[in-house]
C-alpha cells in the first residue's frame, strides 16, 4: 500500500510504498506515528511546517466491517499537541480502493489560491479551486461529485476551515452524497484550510486488490466477527437508538451539560432526548431514518436521518454531542433546530461541539440569551460568513473566554469539553485531562463502565484502561466496534489480523500494546510541544453541578500514577523540538 | 512593615507582618515567592484563586535613588505563568511611607462592583467605585487625587482592564498626576479587572519609620552609591536619552522590529528616533522635558515629557518600546502620532508593546494600511470601546493571529515580544524563550553586551547572566540602576543591604543568589501551570530577517544546558497543582 505525500510548496504529488514500520498500522495509530516521525513539535499549527494527515485503516478494502473509517491529523491548533479526529462516510473506501494508506499534505501554496486534491486511478493533481472559495461542504461536495461522478469520495472543508479557525473540522461525503460525515475536533479543518486544500477527491476507479493469507479461513473468520457484532446488545444500541441514546442515560448520572456548564439534568429534556428523537423520524416519515449506515459495510449503522415536519431531511446524521451542546447546553428545547444548527455547523465545516460549547461561553458574556435559537443560528451564521463576533465564536470555546473575560470555559488544553461534566462523571475528568488529544471525549467514553460514577475512586483505572482499548479500536476501526465485540469474542481478532496482516500473533495482547504505543507516541509529541496535562477548569473544582452538588475532586495524588511504566511500558524519546 | 490583604469575596482587609522568610525581599522577588507560595498554579488567571500582588521594595523610604518602584503581578492571563510588571510613579513611596511591603488582593465579589481600595494612616477600606466604570486612567486619576488629595498614589485600571483583556496593563501617577507609569505587560490590568479594583489610592500621610543599622554610616554609603550612579556613563546615557536613545543601536543591529516583525531597519528611522524626539522637544519647548524622574527622588531621570507642536504635553513618558512598536513596526514615521497612540494606550489602561505587535498581526491580516495612523488610532479606540474588533486586538497578538489565521506572530508563551527581534540579536531569542515571564525585554536586554549578535555562541550565557542580575535589581532597584552602578561598584550594596536590611553579607554574591532565587521559583511555578520553554515563532526560525538575512537559529543542544543546576543550584519543589 501506499503513502501518497503531496508538497504544497512545490505542487509536487510523490507516491512512497508503507514503510515497514507502519506496515500494520492506519488511522489514530498511524497518524500518530506520522506525527511523532515528520512533524516539528514547536512548529505553528497553520504554519508550513505542519502536516495534515489522512489515514486510512489496514483493514478496510477486504469487506470486514466497521473499518471504512479515515483519521485526520497534525498539530492542533486548538491544543497545540498531537490530534487525530476520525469520520465516517465513503473516503476510507476509495483510498482503499487505490491502495492509499495515508495523505500527506505538507508545505504551503505561495500564491495562497485554493486547490483540490484530485486522485483517480490515472491522476493524482492538484486543480485550482478558487472557484469554490466561501462555499460550504455541501456545495462544494455537490459540484464536485457532479464533476468527478457520484461514487468519488470528498473530504473538504467549508468557510471555517478557508479561515482556519480553531473550531473548523474536515467533512467527508456519505452514501448519498452529502458532506455530514465530520473529522470535527482539535481545529483540523484549520490545518487543511493553512495547505489551502478545499477539497480531497478521490474517485471509486482503483483496482488495488489487497491480499489475504488464506481467503477461506479469513471469510470464515470475518463471518464469525460480523455475527458477534450483530448479536451483540452493546451493538444492537447503537443500531436503534444511535449516539441518541446517551442523552438519558448521561442525564441520569445528572452529567449532561445544560446552561452553559452550570447544571448536569434539565426538566425540558425529553423535548430533545433520543426516545423523543425516534418518535419524530417515526411519525414524520419521508426521508426520516432512525438507522442508517455512515460508510459502505457498517452492520452497526448507529446514524440517522433526521427529517423536517414535511418529512424532508434536515441533517444525518444528529448525534448526542451536538443534540446536548447545541440543545440543553443552550437551553434551547426543540430538535428541529438542533438539527438545523448541526446542518449549518457541517455547511460551514465546524465542529458541533466547539460551537455548542463556545456559544455557552457566549451566553455567559451576554451575547446571547438562553434559549434564543434564533440568535444561536444566527451566531453560527456568523462564523461562517467571518464577522469579528464570528471569528471570535469559530475560534473555539478558549478563544471566547479570552476575549470576553469569562473564566466559566469548559476546555482542557485549548479544546472545549464534550457532552459529559466531569463532575457528574468523575472518570471523564480523567479522560479528559490525560489524554493528549484535549477534552475530547473519542478518547474514553467511561459513563457506561459499571462503577459508582458519583466518586472517583477508581476513575484513573476506568478511563486509562478505555483509552487504551480505544485507541487501539482507533487504529483500525469505528470505535464503536468495541462495544460490539464483547471481551469473549476478541479472540476472533488475532486471527483475522493474522490473515489480513500477516502477523503472527498468538493472543490478544496486542491489543493493548498497540492501543499503548499509539497513545505513547502522542504524549511524547506533545511535551515536545511543550503540552502537558491541563486539569479539569478551576470553575468545576470550585462550583457544585447542580443538581447533585458535585465537583471534580480527584485528587493530584491518583493523577500521579497515570503514566506509570508499570502499566505503559517505556516511552519513545522525545522528539527533537528544533 | 506590613502585607496588607484584601478579600474581595468577604471584604475584609487584615494586615499582617512582612514574614520573616519575606524580610529582604520586596518587588519581582517578592512578587515571585508569594506567587509560589499563596496561588494555585492551575487557577484561572481571571478567576478567583488568582491573586494580585502589588509589592514595594525594602529599599524604599530611607532615601535611595531608584526604590521607588513597584512590581505588579500574579498568574498571568497572558502567558498563563508567573508574572511580574513593574513601573514608576508615586505608588512605591507611598506605600513606604506606611510601612507596605505588598498589597495582596484575592477572591471576587459576588456583586461585581467596581471598587477603590482606599488607604490613608487611619483608615483601609473598599470604596464603591461603579461611578468610574469605563473611566480612563487619567481621568480617573485626576477624579481620585482631587478627591483624595494631590500627594496620593493612585494605581489604576482603564477600560481595558474592566474588560480583562491581555493586554491591559496597571498605570501608576507620575509626580505630575497623570497615570503615565505603566506595570504593563502580561495582561495584570486583567487581573486587577477581575477583582473588580479599579484603584488603590494610598494617601501620602503615612508615619512609618525604617531603622538602619548605623544613620552615619549607612548615609555614607548612600552618597557614595549616588556619586557612583552620577558619575557612570552608563547612567548619563539614559539621562540624556531616556530609552528612546535604544532605537538608533537596536537599527543598528538590523534588529529594530519593522513592517510586523518582517525587517530589522526602516529607511524614515529618523523621522522618529531618540535623536530626533529630542530635537523636538528642544525646538517646542513649552510643557516638554528631555530629563524627568519617573519617581520621587530619581537621579537617573530616563523619564520625558513630550510636547505637542504648541508646547502642550502630549504624553509622559516616551518610551523606545513603544516608539519602535506603534511606529516603525507599523511603519508610522511620525512621533506625535506615536505620543498621542501612548496616551490613548495608556489612558485606555493598555501596554503599547502587546497593543503595537497586535497591531502589526492585524496588518498581516489585512484589518489595516501599514502606515495609516488614523485607523491605528481608531482601532486603539475600538479596544478601549470594547467593539468586536477592539476586543479582538486588545486580548493580545496571539489571539489576533488565531482569530485571524496568521501565524507570523512575535510572541513566545502568549506574550507579544518586546522591541528586539531575536533573529537581529541572537540572545534576545534567549531571554523570549527561557525566562519564565514569556517575551519580555524587561527580564534581560542585551544588546549592549559587546559580543557578536549576529551569531548565536555565547549568547545562551549572556542572556542568562543578565537575566539573573537583572531579577536581583528588580527585586530593589528599578533595573536601570543595573546599569548605573558599574561592576567596581557594586561592593558598595553589600554594605548598603547591610545597614538597610540588616544583612551580614561580605561579598556581592547574594545579588545572584537573589537573583537566581527569584527565576527559580518562577519557573517552578510556570512547570506546575503547565507553562514551558516555548521557542520563537517557526516564522522566525525560517524566514530571514530584511535586510540582514537571518534567522533564529540558537540549536536546541544549547537550550538544553540553560537550566543546569550547576549554574543554578537546587531547584524548588514543583508547587501542588489541585
Amino acid at each position: 500500500m501506499y503513502i501518497v505525500r503531496v508538497n504544497m510548496t512545490t505542487g509536487k504529488i510523490k507516491v512512497e510504498p508503507v514503510p515497514e514500520k507502519y506496515k500494520i498500522l492506519g488511522n489514530r495509530g498511524l497518524v500518530a506515528r506520522i506525527t511523532y516521525d515528520e512533524i516539528l513539535p514547536t512548529c505553528n499549527p497553520i504554519g508550513p511546517r505542519n502536516k495534515l494527515i489522512i489515514a486510512s485503516s489496514p483493514m478496510e478494502g477486504v469487506g470486514i466491517t466497521c473499518a471504512g473509517r479515515i483519521s485526520v491529523g497534525g498539530k492542533s491548533p486548538l491544543t497545540g499537541g498531537a490530534k487525530e479526529a476520525n469520520s465516517g462516510g465513503v473516503a476510507g473506501s476509495r483510498m482503499a480502493c487505490h491502495g492509499i494508506r495515508a495523505i500527506i499534505v505538507e508545505g504551503r501554496p505561495e500564491n495562497k489560491r485554493l486547490q483540490i486534491l484530485h486522485i483517480n486511478k490515472d491522476v493524482m493533481e492538484l486543480v485550482d479551486a478558487e472557484d469554490l472559495r466561501g462555499k460550504g461542504t455541501y456545495a462544494t461536495t455537490h459540484t464536485l461529485l457532479e464533476r468527478y461522478g457520484k461514487s468519488a469520495a470528498v473530504i473538504s472543508i467549508g468557510p471555517a476551515g478557508e479561515q482556519m479557525l480553531g473550531a473548523s473540522g474536515v467533512f467527508v461525503n456519505d452514501m448519498e452524497g452529502d458532506s455530514g460525515r465530520a473529522a470535527a475536533r482539535g481545529g483540523v479543518g484549520a490545518i487543511m484550510g493553512a495547505k489551502y486544500i478545499k477539497a480531497i477527491v478521490i474517485e471509486h476507479d482503483g483496482n488495488f486488490k489487497r491480499q489475504v493469507q488464506n481467503e477461506a479461513a479469513f471469510k470464515n473468520v470475518r463471518m464469525k466477527l460480523h455475527k458477534a457484532i450483530l448479536s451483540n446488545p452493546g451493538a444492537a444500541f447503537y443500531t436503534k437508538m444511535g449516539t441518541m441514546g446517551f442523552m438519558m442515560p448521561v442525564h441520569a448520572l445528572g452529567a449532561m451539560p445544560t446552561k452553559g456548564f452550570t447544571e448536569g439534568t434539565w426538566d425540558r429534556v425529553e423535548e430533545v432526548n433520543g426516545e423523543r428523537y425516534l418518535e419524530e423520524i417515526a411519525k414524520r416519515g419521508g426521508e426520516g431514518k432512525p438507522i442508517h449506515a455512515c460508510m459502505p459495510g457498517c452492520i452497526v449503522r448507529c446514524s440517522n436521518i433526521y427529517p423536517d415536519k414535511n418529512g424532508k431531511k434536515i441533517v444525518s446524521p444528529l448525534e448526542y454531542e451536538s443534540g446536548d451542546l447545541l440543545g440543553p447546553n443552550l437551553c434551547i428545547d426543540d430538535l428541529d433546530s438542533i438539527a438545523e444548527m448541526t446542518y449549518l455547523c457541517n455547511d460551514y465545516g465546524l465542529d458541533t461541539i466547539e460551537v455548542g460549547v463556545a456559544l455557552g461561553v457566549a451566553a455567559h458574556a451576554g451575547i446571547f440569551v438562553w434559549g434564543d435559537k434564533k440568535r444561536a443560528r444566527e451566531l453560527i451564521d456568523e462564523i461562517g460568513k467571518g464577522t469579528y463576533l464570528g471569528k471570535i465564536i469559530g475560534s473555539g470555546a478558549v478563544t471566547v473566554g479570552k476575549v470576553f473575560g469569562i473564566d466559566k470555559v469548559p476546555a482542557v488544553k485549548g479544546q472545549a469539553m464534550a457532552a459529559y461534566d466531569p463532575r457528574g462523571v468523575k472518570s471523564m475528568g480523567v479522560t479528559y485531562t490525560m489524554t493528549p488529544m484535549g477534552a475530547d471525549h473519542t478518547a474514553a467514553v467511561t459513563f457506561r463502565t459499571p462503577i459508582d460514577h458519583f466518586h472517583w475512586e477508581g476513575a484513573i483505572d476506568v478511563s486509562r484502561n478505555i483509552q487504551v482499548t480505544v485507541a487501539f479500536y482507533d487504529t483500525y476501526f469505528c470505535s464503536f466496534i468495541a462495544r460490539g465485540i464483547g471481551p469473549a469474542d476478541t479472540y476472533l481478532l488475532v486471527e483475522l489480523f493474522n490473515q489480513v496482516l500477516g502477523t503472527k500473533y498468538t493472543d490478544t495482547s496486542f491489543m493493548s500494546e498497540i492501543g499503548k504505543d499509539t497513545i505513547k507516541y502522542e504524549r511524547m509529541f506533545n511535551i515536545a510541544a511543550g503540552v502537558n496535562e491541563e486539569w479539569v477548569p478551576e470553575f468545576m473544582r470550585d462550583e457544585p453541578l447542580i443538581p447533585h452538588g458535585r465537583k471534580s475532586d480527584i485528587p493530584e495524588s491518583e493523577y500521579a500514577r497515570y503514566w506509570d511504566t508499570e502499566f505503559w511500558g517505556e516511552f519513545p524519546p522525545m522528539p527533537a523540538r528544533l
